[in-house]
């Protein structure tokens, strides 16, 4: 299996760092502003994707398999791009000195594409958009992210 | 084995992307400032990171496996952090439109550990340095580069 890791900092209170990605609102801030559905464990996550033009690229189901306050929270895809389906993500949170560790990961893709290194990319991005949002109140979700290639 | 794989795309001429990574001016314009060495197949490379502050966080070097013009260039880690002895970097590139693409490779980690989160998170900081200088001019190499955590 191949997964896709990134660790970043961020100065800020873990309380808050859990809120931006354990509930719609703090989603909207810094993945999708198209962010719907229920932050619960067994709920669903709705994100959609749109070019700024209102074009859109793709959207994708996930179900919430475990939220830990301020811990954990681990979602299974379950409907996207195919590539997607039964990959997990990860966010796992910790406390060092005055910063709060976020390690994320997107986990199990059936193999390492190209598509792989593009979301690896872009995952790198939005959570420099988390840090962002969390740090100053302002992320940068989509469809105003930082466009990384071709692809988006 | 467990690799970081990135995707950018860069609206430049493949041969500025190319001198980027395959010379030590171009390099250290978006990684480090302080690169030397030889970029000739079998040549080395050295390369080391300091603090704002000037206090040393760390040096490596790498022996230049590959290069092709406008196509490939790949390096193995000789010397540096013990997680990276042995690991090869790789920048692949390809023109879809008007568009070059870079596909960036660090592969053959024993593991995957914190720190290899850590890398692939700044390896993606320091891909948007290379696009940068190579689009504009002015890229963001160390000791003057986006800081993603505790650890730089």
């Amino acid at each position: 299996m191949v997964d896709i890791i990134h660790r970043i900092g961020i100065k800020a209170s873990i309380s808050s760092v859990y809120a931006a990605v354990a509930t719609v609102e703090g989603i909207a801030g810094w993945w999708t502003t198209a962010t719907s559905g229920r932050s619960t464990p067994g709920g669903r996550l709705n994100f959609r994707f749109q070019r700024p033009t209102g074009e859109e690229i793709g959207q994708m189901e996930f179900e919430v398999m475990d939220l830990r306050p301020e811990q954990h929270v681990r979602w299974r895809c379950a409907s996207g791009p195919g590539e997607w389906i039964g990959t997990e993500v990860t966010f796992d949170l910790k406390q060092e000195g005055d910063t709060v560790v976020l390690l994320f990961g997107h986990r199990d893709w059936r193999e390492a594409v190209e598509f792989t290194a593009h979301c690896s990319m872009k995952w790198a991005t939005f959570l420099l958009s988390l840090r962002q949002l969390v740090e100053t109140g302002q992320g940068r979700p989509a469809p105003e992210d930082l466009k990384i290639d071709d692809w988006n």
